[in-house]
């Protein structure tokens, strides 16, 4: 419950305030999107910053949660996205979150468009 | 290229011999496979014994992977696959391997089918 809120609250915040895009990586994250491999907080606020959009809705459909044997929380939420006036696109998303320091911070994440389903 | 070949050679040999289907869990793995989750190397082998179709072939159309904090590799597959003569339907699956023993093993797997993409 608390894993579903903080993925649903990160994409809120990703949706409704640019600024907090990059709010849950840290220094040490590294993570893809669509492919494209983005280390380091700096290099990922910056990505996220020059997404071509003005404006983007994501919508969670189902969330899986599990902890790992290094305390950590894997998790994924598969769903779907609208960018501007684009189509509607499925998405699905991985993050993988470590408690440090008393915060829940993702260390890596990995993005893909449901378009690459079919090659 | 190594991680994107152990994905691929887990799904051909996922594809071909059922008794290897549980062949990169351990007794410490954990996963959830359409949101139903399952403990343990007996678990795991006896929900992929439980798979209603003959036969089924998946296809990944991309991988992504990166390097965790913990030393462990998560990986991403995205693609489709056909069960028996159902349509083909396309499919997303998140691996964390950890090396254990000089062995890579899995220790938490989730796969949703994208049909889940829009609610």
């Amino acid at each position: 419950q608390t894993r579903s809120s903080f993925i649903q609250h990160y994409y809120q915040l990703f949706d409704n305030d640019r600024t907090q895009r990059g709010i849950i990586y840290i220094d040490a994250s590294c993570l893809t999107w669509e492919g494209q491999q983005f280390q380091g907080k700096a290099a990922i606020v910056e990505m996220f910053s020059s997404f071509p959009f003005q404006k983007v809705q994501h919508s969670i459909t189902v969330q899986d949660h599990l902890p790992t044997p290094d305390s950590c929380i894997v998790s994924m939420a598969v769903g779907h996205l609208k960018a501007d006036e684009d189509p509607i696109m499925g998405s699905h998303q991985m993050f993988l979150l470590k408690n440090i320091n008393d915060a829940w911070v993702c260390t890596n994440a990995m993005f893909r468009l449901a378009l690459h389903n079919f090659g």
